[in-house]
């Protein structure tokens, strides 16, 4: 029992004492998680473990647990009495305390004997939905407060968490300054139509069929607000003030889309920077940044617990597509994305060499390639595969102006003089099989030229007279770019579905927990 | 101009030019920011600037500009000729190119002796909304899209960034999963009445007098969903997962209050850990969070730069405010939470104290401090200033079951048995002037006392089915912690509404931009 006084009170007042009747455990106590105590040698001889038992099998006179504690996708073998078993099924949370010696076994180095076992959490077997058995993704879908309990699943969300550390490092290195910028928003971006709106007091009554709402819109902030679907405008503004700002926020569209690329609520990675007319820079920051989180990954031990996995016939939750993605594709794809000098094409050769395709039968597409309706998704992965060759990502550029939002700065005429003739100084990073993972431009800059643009877009000025405030007071050349980040998560995983690397997502009529 | 070539289809199609017909100029160039400039001692024949004019001072055969870019919040000073400023405001951005070399005045080591000056964005100096004298912070409040402009303003948001990335180097050090718990729930963690709701499919008409809405909600999520107000719940799933996790996330409350400590949109940081029974663990995973990042400032150059700019009489956000926290202040702040021991007391010893203060005249309250009431701002404020000695950050723990929400561990009986009767294990974190900083507890792990609780408190069982099942497959004993992170930003920054540390900020009728 350990005492804790009041530093400065202890004399005046009674000191108090935290413990709890019962015996503590604790956090901090010099103790070693499953991940630490599987890679250290050493033996310990009243090792204790905390975690989740993952399957029980009993013999006559000896029983096997396989314990993990969310540490490592590994499991610990713990050795008992098959009566010490009687309540431990695949779910159950255990302390254990026992000898970590070599294992008699030759499938572990070492072992837990257990001297002791205590049920910290009894586990309802036969009503639990996570199943010691193949479980489809759909199914796993309703269950999210739950899912994150199968190994691989807590491993997507260990590799989520080391990415955005990555990311974290790049940006703080390289002198960018990451920002907030804000959730609820005047402005929509890219247009009306796919947003939400928040609203206040709304009324709750609970009838017996279920939940109504009575809307009672008090007009919280005098006119409606909406969730931001890019906070790109709101980062150009804070780069004026500081050059070099990156966010990773959660962005809204409230499309009633039902694919395994789109979700309601996701994370977007924006970034953008002053004092720049090329799009080049802009390309460039991307692939560093993204050659760094392959590197990082290439070199963790999260990563080869996924090739691990890959390479295995783990229960996953992308069942099928597990197969196709094997640990060797994995790791393919981040040693593509880990190289650099990525392939770069304009919009138009891209085009020209979806046309060229088609005319040698080298290709067929659903629809025809054209330069007017812009790459459709088989075009995209087309050019992804034959111009980064498999692995490597490609950058698209210079894409008519048509097809682009009013921000983008026109391309400038270029020394030979091709291929930029009303089109805008952009690009798509294409990835294979999912597509575009990046878009990135320089931003118009100019004030006249920018409510040019606006008018023939249709962008109504009043809403962004801020937008174009920006323009007024020491416009500066300036690009950035967004990125899809639980979309990189999928390509840096090998998962097929966007809702898999999610952990609480949400989709048209989708909103569970 | 530099070619770039599409690495594998420079053979097949024309090789494509980026640059620019004009000459371009790169982020990527090997060339010096502002700071970097100012603290290389090395000269340079042709160095190139980008920046922003902050003053510019005219004399009869020279000129002096001072030029900022956001990366310190110090000035260089360019060197001119009187001619070659005619363009030239606070506020101008400007590309210089010129010899930076030992300066002939006494203020600054080095300067630029400009040989060429070129206007990258025009100053309309007479409109501009920002204007080189003492602007209110109310004022600037209207204009958030331009207030980082001003100097004090970029580097509180340099010092936010490097606060999170203080954070995440802390948390993955400790083996801490940073995750993104959902920003759209169905959950309300604290019980009903300010949230804002989420709708779809609202239809915009612009009418001459504005904008109008009309909602028609089509139930996109098919039952009316909110904006988070708490992660928590969310947490301690994922916690059970892998063990230990945090976010730093948006939080959203639909609150009217008008205060300098609240706003509608705000940053959380939250963490939940497992396997502990000990209050002390939670708030030792606190005090060693906050003590690194009160290191990290103290030995940084951005906390430098605060203690140059609160020691001096340079424009302020917050204007008054400024002479009361002075560079020893915040110093003496940093200093005190970098130290480890934090004093810790008993809510109902917190109680004694300050009714004892009343009967020994040493203070005097609005209210009188009892133990039913709580601890309001006023008591809060003394109990810091008096255990903490003010300085150091105090723990408040073991308050009254009656004034916390239903998902709270009760206190467990002491050795002694005082001071914990109906009680639950939690704390408040309180700092000196802004009062509460962090609350965090031990979550009720145990399946029908979590019932019990929220029947006895009210809360609707059916939308939290889920957070029952987390009790009962393998449940653990766990607790965490929320802390306001744009409150700990005034705090360490000593700003005194947190409205000045929150670039966009949104409260009760306000979003601007």
């Amino acid at each position: 029992m350990r005492r804790c006084v009041i530093t400065r009170y202890s004399k005046q007042l009674t000191p108090i004492n935290y413990s709890c009747a019962f015996s503590t455990f604790s956090q901090c106590r010099e103790r070693l998680n499953v991940s630490q105590l599987l890679s250290s040698g050493a033996e310990a001889k009243d090792a204790e473990v905390y975690g989740w038992v993952r399957s029980v099998r009993r013999q006559k006179k000896i029983a096997f647990a396989a314990v993990g504690d969310g540490s490592t996708i590994e499991s610990l073998q713990a050795v008992l009495k098959p009566e010490h078993t009687a309540n431990l099924s695949t779910g159950t949370a255990v302390k254990l305390i026992g000898s970590w010696q070599p294992s008699v076994g030759s499938k572990q180095s070492h072992e837990l004997q257990v001297h002791s076992v205590s049920v910290l959490g009894e586990n309802d077997a036969e009503h639990n939905p996570i199943q010691p058995k193949y479980q489809t993704a759909e199914y796993l879908r309703t269950i999210p407060h739950l899912r994150p309990r199968i190994p691989l699943n807590a491993l997507l969300l260990r590799i989520r968490s080391q990415v955005i550390a990555s990311l974290t490092r790049f940006f703080d290195a390289q002198g960018f300054v990451q920002t907030h910028p804000p959730i609820i928003t005047s402005s929509d971006c890219e247009g009306a139509g796919e947003v939400f709106t928040v609203s206040s007091h709304a009324h709750k009554e609970t009838h017996a069929d279920g939940e109504h709402l009575q809307t009672n819109d008090d007009h919280f902030f005098r006119i409606p607000k909406y969730l931001t679907v890019s906070s790109q405008l709101h980062l150009e503004a804070l780069a004026q003030a500081v050059d070099k700002v990156w966010t990773l926020s959660p962005t809204f569209r409230a499309e009633k889309s039902d694919t395994p690329r789109h979700l309601s609520e996701f994370y977007m990675l924006e970034a953008e920077v002053c004092f720049t007319n090329d799009l080049d820079d802009v390309m460039q920051i991307v692939e560093q940044m993204l050659s760094a989180v392959a590197s990082d990954l290439l070199r963790s031990r999260h990563g080869a617990e996924l090739l691990g996995v890959r390479g295995s016939s783990i229960q996953s939750v992308d069942g099928n597509i597990n197969k196709e993605v094997t640990a060797a594709t994995l790791e393919q794809r981040w040693k593509g994305m880990a190289a650099n000098g990525w392939p770069r094409i304009t919009y138009a050769d891209a085009i020209r060499l979806l046309q060229n395709a088609v005319a040698d039968n080298k290709a067929t597409f659903t629809y025809t390639p054209n330069h007017e309706d812009g790459l459709l998704a088989e075009h995209e992965r087309y050019v992804a595969a034959e111009v980064g060759g498999g692995n490597t990502p490609v950058f698209v550029t210079h894409y008519p102006r048509a097809q682009k939002p009013f921000y983008m700065s026109p391309s400038l005429t270029t020394e030979n003089g091709n291929a930029t003739q009303d089109t805008v100084a952009c690009f798509d990073l294409l990835i294979p099989d999912l597509c575009e993972l990046v878009g990135g431009s320089l931003r118009e800059y100019r004030l006249k030229e920018l409510q040019e643009a606006m008018a023939a877009k249709g962008v109504a000025g009043s809403s962004l007279e801020w937008y174009q405030d920006l323009r007024k007071y020491g416009s500066v050349p300036h690009g950035g770019f967004g990125l899809g980040f639980d979309r990189l998560l999928c390509y840096l995983t090998g998962t097929s579905n966007v809702r898999d690397v999610v952990a609480f997502p949400r989709w048209y009529g989708r909103c569970d927990c």
